[in-house]
């Protein structure tokens, strides 16, 4: 009777230590600081020669309050349903913006840990409502997204439009991307970022390197560069980033961050982490150190932001 | 460990186009236009003597957002628990109103598409709270059901108050239905309506008829009908439906609607549709094109409205 | 592809009559009298070595209107992830209190019913978010659980800050238990409370016995009082108990509960319920006679409030 409905899901929650920020050094129970806390709903149908109808309902939420994140939307991680050809793959609904995926594929710390390349690195609204999503069948290593977002902003249907994209190549030891984002912000202005990304897996340590540019129509003018490593080591894996966020205009608001981070498995479900990261602002910059969840309270315009988080993330 | 539970839900989502709303023409991603998306709960126990206890839970959602519909209700849709026995089916909770059901299962659109025929027909507050129902057994086709919604309103717990019923007929070609809802909006104004409804199956058509009228104590007076027809169709359905709503008052706020849709099947669990729907307004009306979950925005007085959509259904 | 995950719940509702509070007698539909509705989500995943990883997500719900409780937290009633050792549990994320399970055990309404020992006695805050607890293996029926909260409230992260355990005892016919709880709920104001309670089964009934302290910092001084007993009889069980809640200072606060209520089984899963709960209130007192999930509207100081329940329990 269930259909072939997977519920599914990944809890994670730990004890930070965030300091240099307004409301000084604060120790928390931290959550999703390796991954973001979710309880998902997903299916498949096999509708014969090749093709499949099939959705995703993807809760995001807070294992310290119990409450929804992504501003309490219900499913505010994923929601759509979706066909897939031999042509491709069809997704409508709410989805995750190609940039962060690619983001995501490339940094070390997976977006998360208190090191996330998020915490310099845009990846545009992360998630996008009102999307349509089209993505190539992998051919040799090789597939393309492509996404566009419904504006649906009241009085202006064109506010809020996204334009997005990301070409991937993954096979045997390089896993490489460019992706795309614009958002369409007000009628005079657009944010648009490119990012390059590449890994590499050299059997003892796998390289990870990126470029992005962030760009908008009033002024807005940055570039980031990220360095990383991951290395099995013992029973589990070290992981390192250097991020450098900088300001090309004279606002003053790039920075610099360093990560260390050790995930130390339990099975194949279930690890202990711990990680740090510090980053020291530009003059105006007020970045903080976050993880895949939240982050500390942001510190006085150019002062540094550190977090230390030791946890535990469990896959059902 | 699962108990019997079943997992279960509707997802659909497309794309729209509204004409004739304050808004201009809107092109957006449409969510739960032949029915709305959904994710559910439920489950049933066999207590012997042809007894069972059984319960629903069913969230509804946007899937262009993932946020729940019905208010931010959690499963807003349906929540109650309930007894059955061979005298019949006692339920308590969050129910929808028999009228709801009687029209859904009579209008040929069943209150979806852009062409539902709630955009001109009331099913009560669709919804409600409080409510204890019971069932007749069904025998030779006859079954009856009676709602009681207490009102629970601060200050007056007779405000809100729902009576409600529904005498149901369904054997071989013919369906037929007569239903009742009654709402205390106001200490002195009660919202009353009678629906009258029957679909005939000819075997290359199914012809569906209706007849409601809609009365309240502070002068409003509609009288609606609806003729409609579903033709199988190659590897779907063929739906058309005329609906008008008189208003036999002086506010002149009657209107008419002409709907064609189809439906593709996939699978049993999937189809594609297509649909378009137009209203028009008498002078003073503001009647809108929507559809199972939502519809554009309203059209200045007596003016028209107009909405396409192109989707996927799938049920899991 | 469940990954042993258990999707379980309890469903109730019914028909309450409240009288004496600021509303009058109000008839209405009930939910969660005899036990919280809710919707959980759990899991364990065997780790070896006696280890294993675990998970809560509980979400809790008025059947009568499908909306959330707790605030409108999706998981307010449990939320976290733990590890168990040999060494004992370790759990991470928002938990019921000590004091709560405790006084829950030893109340012969189970904390549910319109006779629920906490509409005299207090259990804290009910649940607690950012929890860290800590709970000893059993050994010969002894066992042992701290629970601290962190505060994390904006500008003073000690204030909202619990420290809590209990020293629970449950061997044979015998149950014991001490409880304590600190919240921090001013810089100058930490509300304490101590609960001693003990429940021994003679066979045809089963004693039950409380005592409670409740201070703080500003001059609350109250010491509450339970005596209770649950009888098997017939198809179900008979419960009764008589609350006192002095007021030591000088405000008049306090107030009596007698309650009775019958459990009537119709399997290991469900059962129907009828209990009724008076209280008669000190000079100055406006306590209410609650259930599991409410109570009516609160009376004018130092009058009775009074509450009769029938319903329906099902889990799944």
């Amino acid at each position: 009777a269930q259909s072939g409905i997977t519920v599914y899901g990944i809890l994670d929650a730990g004890i930070a230590r965030e300091t240099g920020g307004a409301e000084g050094s604060v120790t928390k129970l931290a959550t999703g600081v390796q991954s973001g806390s979710r309880l998902g709903f997903k299916g498949q149908e096999d509708l014969g020669n090749g093709m499949n109808a099939h959705f995703v309902l993807e809760n995001g939420l807070d294992l310290d309050t119990g409450k929804a994140r992504q501003n309490g939307a219900l499913f505010g991680r994923h929601a759509y349903v979706g066909l897939t050809t031999s042509a491709g793959t069809i997704n409508l609904g709410r989805q995750c913006n190609p940039i962060f995926i690619a983001l995501d594929g490339i940094d070390p710390f997976e977006t998360g840990f208190t090191g996330s390349a998020t915490n310099l690195m845009s990846i545009g609204t992360a998630r996008t409502n009102n999307t349509v999503s089209y993505a190539t069948p992998k051919l040799n290593g090789l597939s393309a997204t492509v996404m566009y977002g419904f504006g649906e902003q009241a009085g202006d249907s064109s506010l809020g439009r996204t334009i997005a994209f990301s070409v991937d190549y993954a096979a045997g030891p390089l896993v490489g991307t460019l992706a795309y984002d614009s958002l369409k912000v007000t009628s005079f202005n657009t944010l648009k970022e490119v990012l390059l990304g590449a890994s590499y897996n050299f059997g003892p340590a796998t390289v990870h390197a990126a470029f992005e540019t962030e760009k908008n129509d009033i002024g807005g003018d940055f570039r980031d560069f990220l360095l990383g490593a991951s290395v099995p080591l013992g029973q589990g894996k070290l992981l390192a980033s250097y991020v450098k966020k900088q300001d090309r205009s004279a606002t003053k608001q790039g920075g610099r961050q360093f990560a260390v981070g050790y995930t130390y498995t339990l099975s194949k479900r279930t690890n202990l982490y711990s990680s740090y990261g510090t980053i020291r602002n530009e003059l105006a910059a007020t970045n903080v150190v976050g993880d895949a969840s939240s982050g500390g309270s942001a510190p006085a315009a150019g002062n540094g932001s550190r977090a230390l988080a030791v946890g535990i993330r469990h896959k059902f």
